[in-house]
């Protein structure tokens, strides 16, 4: 029997996913549409595709070709925006460089992505001055200034400055087709240990997380919704996982942009009330520093929508935001997986539900977005039960996971295992499908055969009125395997008053109710002085394990 | 420089967009929501999935293996749901059946498409009886009855019978992963002329079709909208473009599904009220058959939201339906698109229109959706203005157009040129982007350098009150190149006091009003007893242009 199958590359009818691609319906539909930088410039979405193809032929001027890596360093902008269309489109990959980084691991980035042009904003000049004579695969300097200055004498021999670039470049650029695997953008994870590693994703994966994920977002019947009527601002960085992809998906729903420079609380607030801001996305600490600032006192943000990521959502500030009027929930993702893997949307029916189960669901780690196959499994790989109890490390594969880490195979090898991509995210799922982390794998407590939370318990010690600051860890236990032993700092005021022992049974009562498992009880409890931490103020539990034992 | 292409296919990272992947996301969230068939079939989604191995492992059973075509006949049912999904899964192709030609034209595309299993209900045993002789490539009949009856003596030697086959299939099946570019899905389209020609779709293809359909559906910012809330009904057959791919679509967001077996219109009003339904997409006459009908009369409509195809949607239709309440907006596409390629959405502001702007609007061939490269070109192939005026042939990119027609390269040649597929539909674009279809190219008459729409002309004819029915042709002219001839039938009663000089000046006075060009008004006026028609009705101005040459 004849059997046929389609062949997507060579015929005439052949459409990769392209970068490119996403334009179409935007500027069909809402070229007079507007994109906004700092509350001051604004340009619409026509003018943008103008100076997307102007940047590309200056990049090309000044030497840019398929496969070359340029880095950017700018603040949130219209011209970061411009980037993430032109560079890929043109073939090129782009860098976006973390600039919260040391001027020395910025350096090892850009040299070990390989990056041949580098674009800087003029906030950046000390940063780069300092490790100029560092790196080593640069060619060509690019300078970003917002008063659009000449690129004159200076101690970095910038080949031009971005907006006379444009100038200088012609509106249009004949964007290529090309293999939709090819490589389009890259960055760098930070661990707590060792050097940074770059993860990339390719045309296909971005095409793909912009859709997939416009989709899940505009889905829901009402609420936490990205619609096309929105107007949107990233309060996360757009040099951190393309700002979550959201500029993307902003860009396909043709909604009104703004980018607001350099992230200051006030600030902030008041793009949200000028330009009638309605979507957001950022961390937690960020919502929490908005909501505390002077501006926010006064202004509605009752219209606003925010996803919270890069962490877990406390359901205390969920619960100030809804106060606030602020449709808020949680999303799930991480650098490795371009990062929309899940999102705590209500389902329906439960936009009615009262407040408190309201904030139990816009908190919990969420439903997969489709496409997304993402399983819990135990320590031989097995799928372990959808109860809301047993726990096991999340895995996943969907059409946009990096491939693995950029010259590293080592750890590329670690993070893919059986066709899946390992989170190192300890998680249940609930029998409704809503999935929710417990604990990172290296400080999860292997205890009788079970998986103890570190978070859970730490989160129970922590309602004690007296303690101020506690550590769950796992020591070697020859009968259990591992045993839960909690680090205490206590208030001052409460140091004379509460003992180790009260501690152990305030958190025994609670495996007594049968909300944690009796394996969960710390067998020691330690009241000291002080708890170390990372550098960017985590607990360093890996220092803290080595301490105890 | 170091350049790498990212391998899709090779690495333990791999995700081929597979149709299985679409269901990872509605069992997680919604393993429990109904799917319907007739208000009296109810099954879980859960079940349903249960329900797709069983039925791979009855076809493998039965000798299907991947690329093994396996031909349905049907009508709209939880049954072909299934198929939609098992068949593609196991790597073999489905062939939906159009149950409308005749028994030798069914015979035909079955020979065609070299299907070797034929599952067929009850209602089409004598079709299938009266062509059985002329099957060249099946070699297994499989019964599908309401009834569950056994699949006992029969002039058509059944293997089994569908409820049969599944309770004696394993629940459980491992769906492999192969190349997403594998034929998944095939059907044939019919013209005015010729044998039935076949088209033919990827699990690729299917995937990004679902998906970005998924993503254009949801994003309005209210109404016209296809969310999680909703509930599914299909009136378009499931074996015409797979129902315009909604049930995909359905199945991913996870909403409640109703298939409603063969189309009664007072059935599927009740099925409307006590099923719930809010979407729906069907063609103009079935809607317009709906809201006559006697059930009609009574039933609630204001939650439902019909999309309308395969033709255009009349503004009295449009009117009729929103003053009961129903979201009525027209899509357009064809089978050899999948068929999605625009939709006539309002824009945000737009909802608060008057009611005759809004009908204008929704009435439109739409904007295009997401990923779809659409232009309007002139015969050398280059961009005419996006002014509402100047009009040109619609050619398409997408990723989910069929790559040509089966087994006709001659066919597939004229489908598909300088890398876009021609639709031979005349459009316009006006500045705020929406499409609007104005002829078709074999009817387009070319006058003055101009493109004159026979549609037009004849939609001014018919309102004059003694008109009723015209034909607008294109004859040659020397000059001119064509011009155009209407041909008119009058009411009887008006037949003594109409001439064909009145006609004529009747469309004179909107070209002198600028409404349409000179060149539109008909040269030659004739009053004739009678239109030639197709067998399905439709005008047939091959055989008019024919007679008036």
């Amino acid at each position: 029997m004849e059997y046929v199958d389609i062949d997507s590359n060579e015929s005439a009818y052949a459409y990769p996913l392209l970068v490119k691609h996403l334009l179409h319906t935007p500027l069909a539909h809402a070229p007079d549409q507007e994109i906004v930088y700092r509350g001051e410039t604004r340009l619409t979405y026509r003018t943008m595709r103008e100076r997307i193809a102007r940047l590309a032929n200056g990049l090309t001027r000044l030497g840019a070709e398929k496969g070359t890596t340029v880095a950017v360093m700018d603040w949130d902008s219209h011209r970061y925006l411009e980037c993430y269309f032109a560079i890929p489109m043109m073939g090129a990959v782009l860098q976006t460089v973390n600039v919260r980084l040391s001027p020395a691991e910025i350096a090892y980035t850009i040299n070990h992505a390989g990056a041949q042009i580098l674009m800087l904003h003029t906030d950046f000049l000390p940063v780069v001055d300092a490790m100029k004579d560092q790196l080593e695969t640069v060619h060509t300097f690019i300078w970003i200034d917002d008063e659009g200055s000449e690129a004159s004498a200076h101690s970095i021999p910038f080949a031009s400055e971005y907006e006379h670039m444009l100038a200088a470049s012609e509106p249009s650029y004949d964007f290529p087709d090309f293999d939709e695997n090819t490589r389009a953008t890259t960055f760098y994870t930070t661990g707590t240990t060792g050097l940074p590693k770059g993860v990339y994703f390719s045309h296909r994966q971005l095409v793909l997380h912009t859709i997939t994920g416009m989709a899940a977002l505009a889905s829901p019947v009402s609420g936490q919704r990205f619609h096309r009527g929105d107007v949107y601002m990233p309060i996360t960085p757009m040099f951190h996982v393309h700002a979550w992809g959201m500029p993307y998906i902003a860009t396909v729903l043709g909604v009104k942009q703004v980018y607001p420079g350099r992230y200051v609380p006030d600030q902030l607030v008041k793009l949200v009330r000028d330009e009638g801001v309605t979507f957001s996305h950022c961390v937690g600490t960020i919502l929490h520093m908005l909501l505390n600032c002077g501006e926010a006192k006064t202004v509605d943000l009752s219209r606003w929508k925010v996803v919270i990521g890069g962490g877990a959502l406390p359901q205390g500030l969920a619960r100030a935001a809804l106060d606030r009027g602020i449709d808020i929930f949680a999303g799930y993702g991480m650098s490795e997986t371009c990062p929309l893997l899940s999102l705590a949307q209500l389902k329906p029916g439960s936009e009615t539900l009262d407040i408190d189960e309201q904030v139990n669901l816009r908190c919990k780690t969420g439903l997969p977005v489709p496409l997304v196959d993402l399983r819990i499994v135990n320590e031989e790989g097995a799928d372990v039960p959808h109860d809301g109890k047993a726990s096991g490390e999340i895995v996943v594969r969907a059409p946009w996971l990096t491939q693995g880490y950029l010259k590293n195979p080592g750890a590329s090898a670690e993070l893919w295992d059986g066709g899946y991509l390992h989170t190192q995210d300890i998680a249940s799922i609930a029998p409704n499908g809503y999935l929710q982390i417990t604990d990172r794998i290296k400080d999860v407590i292997k205890s009788g055969g079970e998986w103890v939370s570190s978070l859970e318990i730490e989160s129970l010690i922590s309602q004690h009125p007296g303690v101020s600051e506690v550590a769950v860890i796992g020591i070697k236990d020859e009968k259990w395997g591992e045993r839960p032993v909690a680090l205490v700092v206590l208030k001052p005021q409460f140091v004379p008053l509460v003992s180790e022992d009260e501690i152990r049974n305030h958190v025994r009562a609670f495996s007594e109710t049968g909300q944690i498992s009796k394996y969960a009880v710390p067998q020691i409890v330690r009241i000291v002085d002080q708890l170390e931490k990372t550098s960017v103020g985590k607990l360093n539990k890996k220092r803290l394990r080595e301490q105890f034992a």
